[in-house]
């Protein structure tokens, strides 16, 4: 078992590694080894006193780096469930088991919206996690929704599952060329009495399907981790970056604004020490 | 009249007037250009993102140059005083008057503990100001604790008032050399029916004294303020660093624990960014 589950591989998830690290934690670190996107995408960066004025890539090398020396490693995979077990949390990563004492969500925070009659459909026809789910829709007409590159490996799982795919990327020059997987434009809307029977695009066209799958870095915090406490999109934390389960802590721009990087190392590093009081037993 | 005035050179408030530069908000810095004596003394640094292994000299000297490149200047007098004035804020600063609209307090925490006795007989005898209560001493027997080499020019000031000295500094090699000033061991306590009458030394000397001065690098918040809402050594802010005090703002090792430099940042620009809000009159 391990002593923390870290979710994010961004500032907050990385803050909060360097310093359960430093004191010896057993951590699994779940999220892509290229570390924060939204920092790399960062044209220029002034206010993150002691680096100077850096362009987002260099910072984001700088953090790769610091993990790297630190002997720290990511594991590549998307949490998808979080559940409780008392004295510990399970977490479903790409159908893996994984335990953990304490988990820190470090997850950042769902920019996009979703989609008009998304939410009401979660569970009945709606899904956020391909390997879990894609049996359902053996042989069935589906849509997919794809926000990012590393998530193709799903897509290309639920094509070999369903019938036929709609596929919609966030991203431009999709790898996926499959004879079933049909590209559409942007999707407006998911429709239907109880469960999913279809999706409107942006241009109108209603295409029949079973399900939708919406394959996000960012999962809804509520969807991850069953009981949490959110105000919005936002994870509610205290001062110490408590959530309202015991042993479960949130850092960085799931926490609520600012969305800034000084403030995501800020509040990683106060959940390390809160997580380093929870384990030692004195919390 | 200033946007901000902050208080404290330290991570917290290098963070926080980075931010408020960047959005060219009229600021005041007041504190030493050395920047973070405490961050200058860590030997080694290992859990600040971006920066890998550096020693505490290096890291202070990157904010050093981080501040220069910014154009931020530090006015390096310290505040004894801060009144609330309606609207607005005004400072005390080794005896002129400054007026902001809001005030972040980035003091630091005052780690020395304080002397028996003290607390009791503030403003009775003891005294964090020289150069505001100095002319009370004018030819009387004084005790001065100095705590930092920069606060020599305030004991000169004060054996220029007063009849005798007797110094105690919590560093070798003071630069003090006066006919009236007598250096002595380490202070234990002080005593007076109502009003200040000795201090007693560690080796149990008793020296009859009017008045006691201590020149720390912190002065606790509520003798910086009145009326802030602490909680022992430590002021209450909330998620956004907010005081009790309305545009009067906390952030950094003040605020309480974990006492990090990471945590400092983080919350330097959490309270940047609520001050901005506060401006702009949205709060």
């Amino acid at each position: 078992m391990y002593d923390v589950a870290i979710i994010g591989t961004g500032p907050a998830g990385l803050s909060a590694a360097l310093t359960l690290k430093l004191h010896d934690k057993q951590i699994i670190w779940f999220g892509s080894a290229d570390m924060s996107a939204k920092v790399e995408k960062s044209e220029k960066i002034a206010n993150y006193p002691g680096v100077g004025m850096v362009s987002g890539h260099e910072l984001n090398e700088k953090f790769r780096r610091q993990a790297a020396e630190m002997g720290l490693a990511c594991v590549d995979k998307k949490v998808t469930t979080i559940s409780s077990m008392g004295e510990s949390y399970a977490l479903l990563a790409d159908n893996e088991m994984y335990e953990a004492k304490t988990v820190l969500l470090a997850t950042g925070v769902v920019t996009g919206k979703t989609f008009a009659g998304e939410a009401e459909r979660l569970g009945r026809g709606v899904s956020y996690c391909a390997t879990c789910d894609g049996f359902l829709y053996r042989k069935k007409t589906i849509a997919v929704y794809c926000a990012d590159r590393r998530y193709e490996h799903e897509v290309e799982y639920l094509a070999g599952m369903a019938e036929k795919v709609y596929l919609n990327t966030l991203y431009k020059d999709s790898g996926i060329d499959l004879e079933n997987v049909e590209h559409v434009g942007p999707i407006r809307e998911v429709r239907g009495d109880t469960f999913v029977e279809s999706i409107v695009l942006h241009d109108g066209r209603e295409i029949p399907v079973s399900g939708l799958f919406c394959l996000r870095n960012a999962v809804a915090p509520t969807q991850l981790i069953p009981g949490i406490t959110v105000d919005g999109a936002h994870i509610v934390v205290d001062r110490l970056q408590r959530t309202n389960l015991s042993g479960c802590y949130a850092a960085g721009d799931c926490t609520g604004r600012p969305y800034q990087l000084t403030k995501a190392v800020g509040e990683g590093n106060v959940a390390a020490h809160s997580i380093l009081e929870y384990l030692s037993g004195a919390e």
